[in-house]
């Protein structure tokens, strides 16, 4: 089989056809979604990219095509021309759009036949992932993995319908760039006409798109592959796309506003969900003191609070300790949780937090006037009741305390609230809460390398307010740096840069730059920077991220057309793979196995 | 120097103001394209993206302000605030769209300085084209380049609305793939999860589009970067752009239709120019007799004349053997050139076609009575008349002739029709003259290797037609295959694919692929067609070349941000280079230098 469609003419999708088209004869295109053989009367279901429509072959189909149809089987793509008709009322099926009509089929053509799939053509189909990466083409036949490209595709369409609206240029940047080996490892290109040397795959395109603002190009955008050759996980891809976008002549709040607007839009247009904007915006210090992290989900409450001031002098020593050592005693109040953890849930939150570096969970269940707790014995009743009036506690709460070094109370805390408003139903995934966090510090210290290195990248610019501090103390210096996050899920970032020479010397001083590495890694760009650099700043979208949540998955294997699967590599098509050793030669490459 | 914009906010773009904004105070930014100090007043030239305002100091400003001016040279970045006025009569610059008015400064910035540039920022600079490439960030401030970047947005931009409206999905396809040697070379990328295996950069995303139709996609578009490791040319580059696109349940006419209309949409909308569809359909037969080229230049005439009729029994044995032996005699008139021509510019030509395999050029130019030639004399004076006739000659014409082997007859005068054009100033680059060249071979005979190889790809579908012939015949038959051809310069093409397994074998077996072969490198491809395969079809624009012709720029250099130069390497940024011995060992990689 394989008849062509010569002479025939698709005149409707599938889906596009109503009651307003009874009485037309059109033609069709499509899969065979279910073929029903009744004896007298054949039904095929008709499925293309718009959805499904019955088609029939009955006692009034010519004889020859009838028996034409008796073959057809499951994924067989067909040509049928018919009159449009009204279903008889049982025949009905209202959860289709089409559900009120069918084709009668008058011409049929057999365009091929199709083997019995190993994979469901369904919404949700219970295949494990191994065989729907390898047969990813029939995978992509389900309508909610379709749905999801074409959303991606609107998503697409519309951000750059309104960057351009708002001036932005689309300009392409070299995929075959030079090794920058900072951040992730580059994922490297032999050259063979100069052997010995290697392009790299950008992880981004942040130094030619800082050039094109030194070019005066005034914004630019680009949705574009970036690179990184780490260890995946179920949110990381080998190769990535980012909405990324550099702008000049602005500040924080210029790219801040911009952005948000871009956000607003594309929710209303890509999935009808309006949004408030302004975003919050909430400095870095705030985001770690309310809620432990830098990317907050702000669905849901259980806020931190600080006891450390009562917790200091108190009876028990794990807590004052932790805050004699310089860290802090803190805690949520996970209201109400008293009454539905049982003990054993509650132990479990223990394990829980261990995972983040606590050695464990001390906790109180709010009682009217007995509460449960393995560590209240430790405490007056003054020291108790303070407590529980600074997290304003009701009976029935349930009240958890980590005592640690900061990061593992921000930790531990951060990711224990997000575990409790899960465990209670409160992650709703169609709820959508962004907020931008910002005056991130500029520097982290590395307590390996003993050293400041940039918390984002050497460009960043300090804020004008803490510049002084640059020789004072530059652990509290802020950065002009943001990230945008969504639902406790960071979709993008980025900066104000340095256009200061000096500025950009002094950075690269406190990093432990030496004048030559910095020439080095960035020559070019540091050489742009002599003839008239413009104050810029941009920021890119995790894109593959957006859409995962805009859908509502969990993985962005679901929103990647062809993604990688765990080892970095494509089940479907082999990849990588060994080559001809012909390609070795020309690039003088052996192995060292 | 490095002031900041805080507090101050751009309200306009440098050319947005005109003589309606005069009285308004106005703050703008950008670079001093140059700046004149008379003394009593300084005017600076302000050029951004937009172009170039007059900004005025003189005895109406601040001391302070005016004193600050005075160090400005050409490409400091600055922010002015002033009142917008109308220039005094004497100081109208008509050229400029902003050459009425001015704006008198209130209030200065200087946001940067800048080392004078080793280019200069000004149209069509004649600067070398390596330094140009050096400092490439600076080359891009100039309006010609600015023009260039911009024009490739706006057609992207065009092509991503009409493909939108035209029902086709911009889905994303992979860059780490598996290498096909075949083609050019493939740009490998080591594994460092499976050491002694690589990927390969695409060449195109051809076997994931024909994927995404099996999945049912419908029509799909994307412009995406595809990777040659080739040698490279003026009009090369080891990465370029494709607007690549496949469609479902199609014929040739569907796909020419579609795209003609962007190519219309995009002309008329993006610089203006009117065409006329549809375009011209030539079948490659037709092609190849007329103009000699499968890419024929239709701006002009001077059409291939085969005169092998009359020479094949002539007295001019060169003439005579090259029809005996298989080949052809054809020729050109060249209108009105033996008057234009010089002996020694005939003989140029004479030379000019030996590079393309030619030995020599016979040639007549036509008098009225007597005719100058060196070969009339192996003539009898009927046979030079029927040979005149047959050109159409007239009294002040160049009758070029080639005798030999057709592909050296058509090779020789296809480009010699140009190569007269060109001296006659016929090549107009403002004149847009396109067409179809259709019904390819779909095999070629390589002298080589002894075999048939595919003259697309494996997958192209001869024509319904020729398929008898695949059996008896496969030189004569014709693929549906498309190539369109704008001014001599193919800037795309494609085919409409085999859908049928059993045609598919057939192509295999008569392309010398055995079973295994055809597994190895298609595997994935040749398993989903087993699971219903519509008709379907595709094709792809160089986008690079597209721009390059809308442009009128003869370098495709002229329309990349950030091109490699002649031995791709990028001369700014100094990729390829050497890496840390680190990043080669995690790789388990060893060079044999």
């Amino acid at each position: 089989m394989g008849e062509s469609i010569y002479g025939l003419k698709r005149t409707h999708m599938c889906a596009q056809l109503s009651v307003d088209d009874v009485g037309k004869t059109v033609t069709v295109m499509g899969w065979c979604n279910k073929s029903r053989n009744l004896g007298g009367v054949i039904f095929v279901t008709l499925r293309d990219r718009t959805g499904i429509i019955q088609v029939v072959f009955n006692d009034t189909t010519d004889p020859e095509i009838f028996a034409k149809a008796v073959p057809i089987r499951s994924e067989y793509v067909l040509a049928v021309v018919g009159e449009v008709a009204k279903r008889s009322p049982e025949a009905i099926n209202s959860s289709l759009p089409t559900g009120e009509i069918e084709i009668i089929a008058k011409e049929l053509r057999i365009l091929s036949s199709a083997e019995t799939p190993p994979i469901y053509i369904e919404e949700d189909s219970d295949v494990n992932e191994a065989t729907r990466l390898k047969y990813r083409y029939l995978d992509l036949r389900r309508p909610d993995m379709q749905r999801n490209l074409i959303l991606r595709h609107r998503v697409a369409k519309i951000a750059r319908d309104y960057y351009d609206e708002n001036g932005f240029i689309e300009i392409e940047t070299p995929m075959l760039t030079k090794s920058t080996p900072e951040g992730a490892r580059d994922y490297l290109v032999p050259s063979r006409v100069h052997p010995g040397k290697f392009f790299a795959l950008p992880q981004s395109p942040q130094l030619f798109k800082q050039l094109l603002m030194v070019s005066g190009f005034d914004r630019y955008i680009q949705i574009v592959k970036c690179f990184r050759d780490e260890d995946l996980r179920a949110d990381r891809q080998p190769e990535f796309t980012q909405i990324d976008l550099e702008m000049s002549f602005v500040n924080v709040e210029d790219v801040l506003t911009i952005n948000e607007g871009f956000i607003k839009k594309v929710f209303k247009e890509a999935i009808d969900v309006d949004l408030e904007t302004p975003f919050l915006r909430m400095p870095y210090r705030e985001a770690m003191e309310r809620f432990g992290s830098d990317k907050p989900d702000i669905r849901f409450g259980f806020e931190l609070v600080n006891l450390s001031d009562l917790a200091e002098n108190c009876g028990f020593k794990v807590f004052a300790d932790a805050v004699k050592n310089g860290g802090s005693v803190r805690a949520i109040n996970a209201k109400g949780c008293g009454s539905k953890f049982s003990r054993k849930e509650i132990d479990a939150l223990g394990e829980f937090v261990k995972t983040y570096g606590a050695k464990g969970l001390a906790w109180i269940v709010v009682g009217e006037k007995e509460h449960k707790s393995p560590i209240t014995k430790f405490f007056s009743e003054d020291e108790v009741n303070a407590i529980l009036a600074r997290v304003e506690a009701e009976p029935g709460d349930l009240i958890c305390f980590i005592a640690d070094k900061n990061q593992v109370v921000y930790d531990s805390l951060g990711q224990l609230r997000v575990e409790v408003a899960r465990k209670l139903g409160l992650l709703d995934d169609k709820e959508f809460k962004f907020l931008w966090v910002t005056e991130f510090p500029l520097f982290e210290y590395d307590e390996e390398e003993k050293r400041y290195v940039a918390k984002h990248h050497p460009f960043t610019s300090p804020m004008d307010e803490d510049i002084e501090l640059l020789d004072t103390d530059p652990s509290k210096v802020r950065a002009k740096a943001y990230d945008i996050v969504l639902n406790g899920t960071e979709i993008g970032g980025g900066s104000i840069r340095i256009h200061s020479q000096e500025l950009q010397t002094k950075m690269f001083k406190l990093l432990g730059f030496t004048e030559k590495d910095a020439w080095d890694r960035f020559g070019f760009l540091l050489e742009a920077f002599k003839y008239g650099t413009p104050p810029h700043g941009g920021m890119a979208f995790g894109l593959d991220r957006l859409i995962m949540l805009m859908a509502g998955r969990n993985s962005i294997r679901d929103v990647i057309a062809f993604p990688k699967g765990q080892n970095a590599s494509c089940l479907m098509s082999n990849a990588p793979d060994v080559v001809d050793p012909k390609q070795l030669e020309e690039l003088k490459i052996k192995f060292d196995l």
